[in-house]
């Protein structure tokens, strides 16, 4: 059913995404050529390449909350393509700003082409993110609802900006709450999942609720999705996820598991030690995996994460009542909590 | 005159931008604050001072062409707080794209919290000038209209980047024609004080054709602008501007009197090999002067502004008429190339 959804939207959000980041002349060829690089769709030399894409997860949800409230998902392809542009530009954007120099097994756009062109092409990317939201009007959505989502996808970038801003901070920070890492994912991640379904929602119809509910759940799968992710870069099995195990603590990034154990009465002060080591390398790995486990890290994430996903289904039960279970975005929530890398 | 308007606009114009620029909490408080110190109101502890503003260039004649067709400017506050925070959030990530570790006599953002940091407070900003532009719809500006304006703002920050794209790549190359020169001048400077026009008249409800004409005004005042900034950089008086004598003689800047001497016949091959000393210094000042003076670098920069400031008051002609050369907006291009600095 999922499968069927994707092979049947993906080639139409593809011609869609190609359309707003097509560029106008020779001379801006290559400003146009870093954004179709980042998106897979060209090598280094600007040579067209057929890459295995990114799950496109943010407009794939944007199409199923249109079709589920009962719109016509051709309308909102432009926004489930502004949604995915976005995306890939707070990725160019963090890429620079974290130092990361590969991503999906090829070199960062920073990394070919220097950060002072690749923030720039980044803010090329964002804004023919609005440009793409603007196409809208052109799909027969009115003024209104067009201005309506505009303000909820604008809303979403500024919070995406917060979340990237408190990220970075935790770096240099010894100390970090679960509440103010919580309202960090809130912003880095699960405000524009949450968006993702509301804006959908809201170009399909949505009555009054409904979208806020949509939202809710886009939101609390949102951070499901996120504990996730920071649970395998702990415990993820290299050979699934492609990195080294224990990555995460290789890294010493604050994430779920670690802020939990380092704020762990009886364990936090060793697991601080071992983390501040000068070097630290997969031989540190066995005794900080046994801290986590000492601090109950694993399971203390597992209800964490278990507990917004339920939230999130919650929160579709109350959007679409009985047909919540039997829709496509419950099954997309159910796929997303299996996954292994 | 123009003194008048300032004075009654420049203090809405301010309440408008630091309530689309407030921030929600204390745990983002740096985030804005970054924001809040490159706009000039707040000191790097982000303790409030009071500085010269800029020349609010962008938002007044927003303002103007909103009123001189008619329309009530107060409902085009929200577009003219959209153009400056838009313009602003460019001068960030410039300032880190080009290295630029001063401006406006302060240290640049990206110099005082680190690159990482001042990326993502400018884009924060830039999804701010989109949410400032959303606030038109509180005005009383019908969402057609609004959609319109935002139309015409989107283009205008794709432009911008294609123009920022464009000036780095000169940096790297050996060889720029003039046409390039004033295709990168178009995107990077020119469009953004067109839009400010253009957007100004649309709120007001210009007729048909009436909005194109005061688009073309100010792209043409935005080239005129450029180009006199360019032999300011290479002919101001250092009293007034604050920078060296040549200063963009010694950063080697590929302005427009340096491109047309570099593609000079007679002059080209000694002026680049001149320029291409490794230590270029204010002992090579005169000779440069020198070469830009043999090869007519003056009289060419100086004709070609003309050309663009009278091509900017025709269109200026066609928008409004005998009206005119009684407006605001003929007033402010007369203002513009009397400055000296």
């Amino acid at each position: 059913m999922l499968t069927d959804f994707s092979a049947r939207w993906l080639p139409i959000l593809e011609e869609e995404m190609r359309a707003v980041l097509a560029g106008q002349d020779a001379a801006t060829a290559t400003h146009y050529g870093m954004m179709h690089y980042h998106m897979g769709w060209v090598d280094a030399s600007f040579q067209p390449v057929s890459l295995p894409a990114g799950k496109r997860l943010r407009p794939l949800l944007c199409l199923m909350a249109c079709e589920v409230v009962g719109g016509d998902a051709m309308q909102a392809v432009p926004a489930a393509a502004a949604l995915e542009i976005l995306h890939n530009f707070s990725l160019v954007h963090d890429d620079i700003e974290d130092g990361d120099e590969m991503r999906r097994h090829r070199p960062t756009v920073w990394k070919l082409w220097g950060a002072p062109q690749a923030i720039n092409a980044g803010d090329g990317m964002f804004a023919l993110a609005f440009a793409a939201m603007q196409r809208l009007t052109a799909r027969g959505v009115s003024a209104e609802r067009t201005l309506a989502a505009l303000s909820l996808f604008t809303e979403t970038c500024v919070a995406l900006t917060e979340g990237q801003h408190l990220d970075m901070g935790f770096e240099q920070r010894t100390h970090v709450t679960v509440a103010e890492y919580l309202r960090m994912i809130q912003g880095k991640t699960a405000a524009l999942i949450g968006a993702s379904v509301a804006i959908g929602g809201l170009i399909g119809g949505a009555a009054p609720g409904v979208d806020g509910a949509l939202r809710r759940f886009g939101q609390e799968i949102g951070l499901a999705f996120q504990i996730q992710d920071d649970m395998l870069g702990v415990w993820g099995d290299p050979a699934v996820t492609g990195k080294a195990a224990g990555n995460d603590i290789l890294r010493r990034k604050k994430s779920l598991p670690l802020l939990h154990t380092l704020n762990d009465d009886a364990h936090g002060l060793a697991f601080r030690m071992l983390l501040e080591q000068p070097e630290l390398d997969a031989a540190d790995v066995p005794e900080a995996l046994a801290l986590l486990a000492a601090a109950g890290a694993y399971e203390y994430a597992l209800q964490q994460m278990n507990s917004h996903y339920a939230a999130g289904l919650e929160a579709l039960h109350d959007a679409l009542g009985d047909n919540a279970e039997s829709s496509l975005l419950w099954a997309t929530a159910q796929w997303l909590m299996q996954r292994k890398a």
